[in-house]
């Protein structure tokens, strides 16, 4: 297989954190339903190409998103695979709390937006009521000794609203961090930022006391701009990259366009830039080539793309 | 149309220029033959969105690139359009050459090679021998008055050899220098570097005193790395950027993987840097989509289908 040639670059680090959202963000907005043997194949292939971190579902009620329906019969079928402080769940609320807490997880993350449309659209509530429901939820996930990741979506720009300012978007950042989270979840929800809004986004919240590394970024590929801005994230000092398996997960708020940056386009630029992660980039596409065939259509990864052809 | 927010960021440049390779580059590696009528029209759409450079056609013999057999009647079509500084001609020859200067052509760009095996593929030549051709090319050229571009392909990877040595692409670009190019175009021609590697090769170009504005760069998306190397490049001092409208070209070295860096998710990212180019992007993808209907494929521009979509 074809590798990228290894050229490190001055004052890049020596280790980052790719953070999977594949089995999670990917598969809740692809149209087909998979099975939750299928689920969990994906989930193990993908911790044995090296993934550390794998975000594994979303205790969403089923009507709200059957994709993902299956939460519980997933987590079992896992079993001591699916926990631990680096297999977040998803949870929207206190009841998703509870259902995760049942199972034994210790890793979960809360779905805020920066934009107030956006909060409603997804969460049927005002910025300020979900940041509410947030609170007792990461209250209790700490006390019970849980990490908590905080998503913020639409930190950049909103179908519905616009440009969203950077005011706004280091409010609800700084608000999640006085919650309690461990780690926050940037999201360029729609796909349109550019390098120089996310660093201005990344000063700006290191102003407001959030530093780099207490970020990860989370960039969707449908204007093309999500490994560039990932790059440029890099060079500013976060270490924790968002990214799905074979690009799968759509945009919802764009018909035809691509969604979550692959991880293997990821792969390739932290390779090339000698910089570790942990994954096997041939078993990656191997597992990404699998999952393709069993959603039954191919991969948005332009290296699993490339690969293939080649 | 939705379009990119507008954040510069500190040390880029106020102004760049995009080389459109489209017609050329890109046209030359589509399967379809397209009517000489149809690319004049595709040419002039793309001045009117604001393309300040297009390179035009090739001057190579019909039987090497049926795709590009129409030079002259193109020209003739396109008049005065066809002409000036900034409508540089590719010629592969003395011959070519000859051809190009009877049209009026003014500006010309001759194709080198930093591989021994991609030289004798493409131009039947050793490295050395090509030189030796392109010798009596630029210099009759330059007598003439013409402006003269020396495109260096295989700077990263090969396929045949594999990674290439930044020193034998160095000697390469010196000895085009010599010959008295006023601009290099660093080609990746199969897509495969990453930013250290681009920078790396930046930084001993500029050793060998050739600085960054000498050259421009010329990246291919195959492996999803084309917009961060350029990226790259533009925070090292490179002002010049090639790009295909719509990412037409394909890659002849990949099956089904994408070629030339889409001008569209160039111009989005270089829009929200607050980068100046001349382009109207929505002119500009108006032209792609079009012409992407002529060819009877959608397009590979990330932004065209998430516009299309929206």
């Amino acid at each position: 297989m074809t590798l990228p040639m290894v050229e490190p670059q001055a004052g890049m680090p020596d280790e980052v954190t790719i953070y999977e959202v594949g089995p999670r963000d990917g598969l809740q907005n692809e149209s087909l339903a998979v099975p939750t043997e299928v689920k969990a194949e994906f989930i193990n292939r993908l911790i044995a190409a090296g993934l550390q971190t794998v975000e594994i579902t979303s205790m969403v009620p089923q009507k709200w998103v059957p994709q993902l329906g299956d939460a519980e019969d997933l987590l079992a079928q896992l079993g001591l695979t699916g926990l631990g402080r680096q297999r977040p769940v998803l949870v929207p609320n206190e009841r998703g709390l509870d259902r995760a807490l049942e199972q034994g997880v210790s890793a979960i993350a809360v779905f805020g937006s920066a934009t107030e449309t956006f909060a409603r659209k997804n969460l049927n509530r005002s910025v300020d009521e979900s940041l509410d429901m947030f609170g007792p939820v990461v209250r209790r996930a700490l006390d019970g000794g849980a990490w908590v990741r905080g998503y913020v979506s639409m930190c950049f720009g909103d179908p519905w609203e616009g440009p969203v300012p950077i005011d706004q978007v280091v409010d609800v950042c700084s608000r999640l961090m006085d919650l309690g989270c461990d780690q926050l979840s940037l999201g360029d929800t729609i796909g349109v930022a550019t390098p120089g809004h996310v660093l201005r986004l990344l000063d700006r919240l290191d102003d407001a006391g959030i530093g780099p590394d207490q970020v990860g970024v989370h960039f969707h590929d449908t204007y093309g701009q999500a490994l560039s801005n990932t790059y440029a994230a890099l060079g500013r000092g976060v270490r924790v990259f968002d990214a799905s398996t074979g690009g799968l997960g759509g945009c919802p708020y764009a018909k035809s366009a691509t969604g979550n940056l692959a991880t293997e386009d990821l792969v390739w630029m932290l390779d090339g830039l000698g910089i570790r992660h942990g994954v096997d980039l041939s078993a990656l596409v191997e597992t990404s080539t699998w999952m393709a065939q069993q959603l039954g259509k191919p991969s948005a990864s332009r290296v699993v793309k490339a690969l293939a052809g080649s």
